[in-house]
């Protein structure tokens, strides 16, 4: 499969597996030719399904396994027996060079540990964060992180900073991103005290960044920075307080639209105008976090997402392998620390598993 | 002044003060008759402002002071010279039994300092928090800690599950309301160790409510529960983000609606419909968030709100004092601590301070 982008995935993960996977792939498979798939799961259930799609034919190769990480399983579960899982084997793909990147829809924690535990984090990276692009009204912004780690210090958040800003280079294009960190205020003697120290820290760094100092839950949907860092906690939940927000007021919107003669006819008029207003809200054309910070490149989407915005994923994972996202961290990492930041990286080995697990339960 | 209900203003707080508070009150005071104010602030000022509005004739007593907390002002600051200030008089109208609740639009910070210093926290309470209604997509919830306590343990937040519940028995009128905590997934295993222990004791605690575990930020917009548990730091940036993602929808529908004729005739029919939609989620409608659990009724209004928003607050605060919140909540902190909970009040005088200066900087 050299000379081609090899996409591992995850064939049994998510809530519509393995249908919405397979369906996935033809769809990204449409927009970018040469793309090939490395499959991983039942194949009783999978090569069926590749023969509805023919622009899936010889671009695919199943490897069959029986073992699935199902949705409810603990992280210290899926380290235990998950390395075979259709999970684990997709992952260990992209470690062994056959894959340029995994694209998983299954239990995130679990993704999680055996993505840490098999491809190791990246020197000068203490923990891998989750981050993703959110649609605000100037386009997007990168958030992180958005769930990898409930506790966060300061070092994390400055790491944090420096890989949203690459992602922001890559994914985005932007030269010299704008990074902020979410604080419930922007004064300096407001927040935890390792807030304020990455603060500091930030100040003084020398990478490519434009760094704002804090923002506020409000400037989310504004887009005032390309780059949004905080602790996994508060990134998950500011994320979902979005999507929810998003998701009521398009429902209420649906129904006030419905409501009377008047209000239909002018929905009747406005419905191209809304249906693209749905169509840059919807987190399926959003879908693809990325675990950063790991030797190599794993890709979430939603458990829930649909073929489209699975696609999405994949095509989200073309992206960051074609642009070298883990090359551009590693060297602002190397400049980070040049600059005299002694901040130690103690990713011991021994110490994997347990963190890991520690984080996710 | 006996006999009707008594108000305190904060004239000079708020970003359009004093206009803004005084027009507010007239508003307030043609929905409740019966309305009494007692105002705070430069007299030069509000005098001439309430001659511009006749409602306001006779029904308010105004208290010179030339001393004003600035929006910029630190809790610490404001509690060494700011007692006899618009704000630190106007809480203390409430101490003394002079008012039957305060309404502040001004600096959070120093708002929360003074009340507690002047007000103390109820027994059984250690650290007030600030609770207000979010509107969601069946009605609306009550969520907090909005900001008061950047971090909190598994006993302020049992607290703030009491205090919440209490809140929407006495303005949502539900006989017992159903309360989960804000966190990162709903299974048991997640979230910090706080977290978990405080869903333990809410499990366990025999109060009229219906405790449900855990909600994700998801759950905020469908309005899940009917009272929304968490930390300051959390819920401040989960309720700005819900608050940004509207104010982001409703700039990019605008703009959808104007982009084509097709749309703008739409935009025309439907016109009704939009704008109730509007009010639904405008901040404005939802105004006067409360710092629960003080020895008295003290409501913050949005320091940006409109005339009508700052009627809202007061509103709210009316509603508050004629249905008896806090003598619902200490209530329910008796039956909890009486079922054996041995969850120990070290609200000692001389950390009062010490602890609020330290909570806000």
């Amino acid at each position: 499969m050299t000379g081609d982008l090899v996409i591992s995935l995850d064939a049994m993960g998510g809530d519509h597996a393995p249908d919405i996977v397979i369906e996935g792939a033809s769809i990204a498979r449409e927009r970018t030719p040469h793309l090939k798939f490395l499959i991983f799961g039942d194949e009783t259930k999978i090569v069926p399904l590749i023969t509805r799609f023919p622009i899936l034919k010889g671009c695919c190769e199943v490897r069959h396994t029986d073992k699935v990480i199902s949705a409810d399983e603990k992280p210290s579960q899926a380290l235990r027996r998950g390395r075979d899982s259709s999970m684990g084997q997709s992952i260990k793909a992209v470690k062994d060079g056959e894959a340029n990147a995994a694209v998983l829809a299954g239990n995130t924690g679990a993704q999680m540990a055996l993505a840490k535990f098999i491809l190791r984090t990246m020197p000068g990276i203490d923990r891998p964060a989750l981050a993703s692009l959110l649609p605000t009204s100037r386009g997007e912004s990168v958030m992180l992180d958005l769930g990898a780690n409930v506790e966060c210090d300061e070092n994390n958040l400055v790491q944090f900073a420096i890989m949203g800003a690459a992602f922001a280079r890559t994914v985005l294009g932007v030269a010299k991103p704008t990074v902020a960190i979410l604080n419930v205020g922007v004064e300096e003697l407001k927040g935890s005290d390792s807030i304020k120290e990455a603060d500091r820290m930030l100040r003084e760094a020398n990478i490519p960044m434009d760094y704002k100092g804090f923002t506020e839950g409000h400037g989310l949907g504004r887009g005032e920075v390309d780059v949004v860092v905080t602790d996994g906690f508060t990134g998950n939940i500011a994320l979902k307080t979005a999507e929810g927000t998003a998701k009521m007021i398009a429902s209420l919107l649906k129904k006030s639209l419905l409501e009377s003669l008047m209000s239909k006819i002018g929905a009747f008029f406005a419905s191209g105008s809304l249906q693209a207003l749905k169509n840059h809200l919807d987190p399926n054309n959003h879908n693809g976090a990325v675990f950063m910070g790991l030797n190599g490149l794993i890709i979430k989407s939603h458990g829930g997402a649909t073929a489209g915005g699975f696609a999405s994923a994949i095509g989200a994972a073309i992206d960051m392998a074609q642009n070298d996202l883990a090359g551009k961290i590693t060297n602002d990492l190397k400049n980070f620390h040049n600059d005299g930041n002694d901040n130690e990286n103690d990713n011991k080995d021994e110490n994997v598993v347990e963190m890991t697990i520690k984080e996710k339960q």
